[in-house]
């Protein structure tokens, strides 16, 4: 037969499950042949599961992507991303025709190695590193629940599907997640683990012996096993999941890693690399797919579009109900992304208050207030702490926490779980309607690390609130103080990272945070008090220039002192003994690295003038070198901190304004 | 009663084991009381269950805290510190008088905030990092069956005990080190959970609901529970664990926090801050503890030195054994730490092969090859991989697999598991007898960053072999691209971090990696294949030195090409081609800045130069002005990476021999 006629077979009796199954695994192989790159195994062990969720029950409108009332898949096992490309082209979206899968993994192409947000239409995250996806997607669960609570059921009404693998479930972000999403029963959350016993290294018996069911169990989750080749499995379990909304859902799914390639399947081979000629040909004649590479029958693919006229209807009827609502207006508003402006008016009034009283504070009760000002002014944020609530100042006067089944406050509990909740954060965000911002000690950004780099690369508005920020912690000890990781975060990519030095800045810096839509910030905040540098209202943010003269010169200056957060009182008491002594010594404050980047050379220049630099932090000065120049000094810690009281290890690390001073004398007499 | 009096009271019957108990909820109150600051909860929750570990389980010798048979215990709540150092002075540490406790938490005491590894004696594990302390101890008791595996049980034959907190327990570190745990059968790991019901925000009610007994059960755990107050089911549980060892316990102790705090106990009150005259004199009296603050009666202190003399005890006879076996030498050389001479000397053969051979690999496969080296000449390393075994060539000819419950192989396979490959490689360094090393791909070093610090600070060695180091890896795109984290770990103090550059660099840096002891080193490898760069052997570890001149000038410079890895080759492509017009360039290769920085400045500035400087590293630029000074310009990463094969990303990127050149050009022209 050839492809003409096959096509009219497949149209007289319409085209088997197994045919629109086998559309998906025919496209990967192909895909991954031609790239001679990626990974088969996932989308041709899934692909009767994907089938199944995606013909019968996902809710999406492939002409309107950012619908909001979409259901949300997420693929967590990013690795399998032809999964989702082949479903993106057989449903329709429209920048995903067969040439983007014939460019999969080249440069330029919809069809990225693994799915990345903003990449394609309909990739509602980025995945790829284990375990993000579905952590992703419990924060997105978590907002629509939020989202439902405020608007009702005829507006926010939606599904989050997460597919998983093994190597996902292995991952600590995983429990968290899990934890947390069993915690608040959300109900909408339902997770297609791919259950195939393979993983890259062999079989899953070489490295785990959990039983996942019933660990999910354990954490408060419905779980169900299904043979995930069977349909009307597969159909009765989800379907079962949507019914029964009391508790996230785990659905178990046996599949055969590779299903259909002759020698492959159910082995590692099929994992992670292009199948070859011969194994595909082999492929082909057992699943009964005689198309040629990257052909899908027209009755198949006619029948693949449904799932789009079925969203659009849906969509259509959500619209309506939209139309209807008195609602409508303050929903769309909150789903624009939109500050609204009495969020900057609040923060100018604050400012204004912080000028004119000038409050000897710590920065993490400074982003308190400023928290205040824009939770009283905005309910677009959603604020939590990974278990730091009364240390990192996260929670404002009024606020109600988001408790199990119980959607409707604005405070999230997350719990000892930093990686859950900037995973969290991330989704929450992507699902769209709120900003969210969540607390945790600074050093322990290290732990989100994973989550706070998706959160930079898919560019999301998300604030991590990290106090503690220094050897300023005090007794606490090495291990809670850091030293390396603002340099950590500054290293990273779009990320903005804030260390102000007072309560002015800390506002000023919020308000950039909201500002940013495409970009997260991370506040490195101080547990102890500081003194009010910031004594004039000029109406401008300084801090949206990232770093700003603080105290000028009069006449050319001698030497100018660099310095962030807690340390621009050192420098300015440096300063100002230096002055005593006849030494001009302006003073720059740097709140912000990379909004500096973003100045002019002329600012850059005018800032950091020409005189010999004396850097200080309380921290490493790896990365320092960029803004001291060669005639420099800096004062700073060189290693990992101490237990003690503050104050003695400021001295003990001697990050001091006499020792500022004596470097900045040190290097004039060089001059 | 005076002092005396109720020494005498005590004396006749023995010290009660409630004496026995509050002996450490005393010495916790007074001295967070002392300090102003700490965490007395826990140490008054987990007193009893200490006090049954302590006086009738625990082996260890307070005069020779190193004797290899040891019971180790890890305080993984490392909060509670306090009940550490409670129990080293009661069991008689040389170094913990009780004049330690009354300097709890300042400068230079040996009671830091948190129990610091090297601070005092007896301290297996520095902890506080939640989860840290229970994934390290799963090390720790895979390292003892590792090594009972070689000795058999009259030389090693220890118990894990570590004592968890809720917060422990909701960290996804905890997941990453139960599930191995489970997997691998560690029946001498004993977990005693502090099931307190009480988190820093507040009742854990707040953020979990897991059924933790179920979920270690899921997990492949036996599990009890008890009440936390009551000694004979604490001794019963215990003893249960020790007689029954086909699985690792959880012993789920319920325990009331801060218990005997009239007003405080069972409230996140009693967490993390003094509790206040009031409420101490309020507990001494509830506790029937009339004593003065930090004073134990005699008969109290004596009954406790018991624990000492039963290890005494215990060491002689085991010292017995020891010298009655034919494998006592063997024993000793492998506890001493010490590398085999025979590793350099491989070594050193492999690197004048490498010479001679030129082959042209990825620095990954040249690491697997000086790993062969390495595993060929002694048998103290145990290699292993977070999954990636065949991505990140760490399994060398030979080696066999550890097994669930069969522990004579030398290779684990650590699952998808990055943060608790790292915590467990912390573990097995710190048990002694084994030099650990575990592969990963480079970006998800991020994973493992909260257990790579604590490598740091505790200055253990431990080798992470990170592959697929740059955009170099190709298809799979920006989230397996680092462009920043080569820069975040530089970031990190005492980390050796290496980038090199063809074969001989890198069995050079495993050469240093070895003989560090007290660093931990990382390797970031290419994906792709490498010219080899270094054709002459002068019997000289070229990359010891950190940073070396590759190609020098005949004559002045005119510009000095600086770089690491993948990108010497480009540099010296770039050199060549200068060369060609008639520039002078120098290449410079930098395959570990932290040993560049340990050399003299003289050297530093005969390798760096004086002429204008140009860096490359597939990368972005931060950390590199530290040596690029003024006069330069840097070719690399300007953000994150993109999903193509690895040569167009170069070309994409503009990280190129021509680019370079033109930079060089450019800055000669400024000149």
């Amino acid at each position: 037969m050839n492809e003409t006629m096959l096509a009219e077979r497949a149209s007289a009796a319409g085209p088997s499950f197994g045919d629109m199954a086998n559309a998906i695994r025919a496209l990967a192989m192909d895909a991954v042949e031609k790239a001679k790159s990626g990974h088969p195994g996932m989308p041709m062990g899934m692909a009767d599961v994907a089938t199944v969720l995606f013909t019968r029950f996902m809710k999406l409108n492939p002409a309107d992507p950012a619908w909001p009332d979409r259901d949300r898949f997420v693929l967590s096992a990013g690795h399998g991303s032809m999964l989702q490309y082949a479903l993106h082209y057989l449903v329709g979206y429209a920048d995903m025709p067969i040439e983007q899968l014939q460019k999969f993994r080249q440069l330029g192409s919809h069809t990225a190695g693994h799915p990345e947000y903003g990449h394609a239409l309909g990739i509602e995250t980025t995945t790829g590193p284990l375990g993000q996806g579905i952590a992703t997607a419990v924060g997105m669960a978590l907002a629509e629940r939020m989202m439902n609570a405020r608007y009702g059921d005829d507006l926010v009404d939606h599904y989050t599907y997460a597919i998983a693998g093994d190597g996902c479930l292995m991952e600590g972000l995983s429990h968290e997640a899990i934890d947390l999403a069993g915690h608040l029963k959300l109900g909408k959350l339902i997770v297609l683990w791919d259950d195939n016993h393979i993983s890259i290294d062999g079989s899953t018996d070489l490295s785990t012996s959990t039983d996942q069911v019933a660990r999910f169990a354990a954490c408060g989750w419905n779980t169900i096993r299904v043979n995930g080749h069977d349909e009307k499995e597969i159909e009765a379990a989800i379907s079962k999941a949507r019914a029964q909304g009391d508790k996230p859902w785990l659905i178990a799914c046996n599949t055969i890693i590779g299903y259909g390639a002759p020698t492959r399947a159910g082995t590692s081979k099929a994992h992670g690399e292009a199948l070859g000629a011969e194994e595909i040909a082999g492929a082909r004649e057992k699943l009964d797919w005689p198309h040629t590479a990257f052909v899908v029958p027209e009755p198949v693919l006619i029948e693949w579009r449904k799932v789009a006229a079925r969203g659009a209807a849906a969509e259509a009827q959500w619209k309506a109900r939209l139309a209807a609502t008195p609602k409508a207006a303050a929903f769309n508003a909150q789903v624009s992304g939109e500050v609204p402006a009495a969020v900057d008016a609040a923060l100018k009034e604050l400012i204004a208050k912080h000028v004119a009283e000038r409050p000897k504070i710590a920065t993490r009760k400074s982003s308190e207030i400023a928290l205040a000002a824009i939770n009283g002014a905005t309910d677009i944020t959603i604020g939590g702490s990974a278990d730091l609530t009364h240390s990192n100042l996260t929670i404002t006067k009024g606020m109600e926490s988001v408790k199990t089944g119980a959607f409707g406050g604005r405070y999230i509990h997350y719990g000892v779980r930093e990686h859950g909740m900037a995973a969290a954060m991330n989704g929450i965000a992507l699902h769209g309607g709120f900003i969210p911002y969540g607390g945790t000690f600074l050093v322990f950004s290290d732990y989100a690390r994973g989550a706070i780099r998706l959160s930079a690369l898919m560019g999301v508005r998300v604030v991590y609130v990290l106090t503690h920020d220094s050897i300023g912690l005090g007794e606490d000890g090495p291990t809670h103080q850091p030293v390396e990781t603002v340099a950590a975060l500054r290293a990273m990519p779009n990320l903005l990272v804030f260390r102000p030095c007072d309560a002015v800045e800390t506002a000023e810096a919020w308000a950039v945070a909201l500002a940013e839509k495409r970009t997260p910030s991370a506040l490195a905040l101080s547990r102890q008090g500081l003194t009010a540098l910031r004594t004039e209202d000029t109406g401008e943010n300084l801090t949206a220039k990232g770093a700003y003269v603080l105290r000028e010169t009069e006449g050319p200056r001698d030497v100018t002192i660099l310095a962030t957060g807690s340390e621009v009182e050192v420098a300015v008491a440096a300063a100002h003994e230096l002055g005593m002594v006849g030494v001009k010594a302006a003073v720059v404050s740097m709140p912000c690295w990379e909004l500096f980047e973003r100045q002019s050379d002329a600012y850059q220049r005018e800032v950091l003038g020409t005189a010999p630099r004396v850097g200080v932090e309380a921290a490493l000065r790896f990365g320092w070198d960029r803004w001291l120049g060669e005639r420099s000094a800096f004062i700073g810690m060189t290693g990992f901190g101490a237990s003690a009281p503050a104050p003695e290890l400021y001295k003990h690390f001697g990050i001091t304004a006499e020792a500022v001073a004596a470097a900045a004398q040190s290097l004039i007499s060089k001059e």
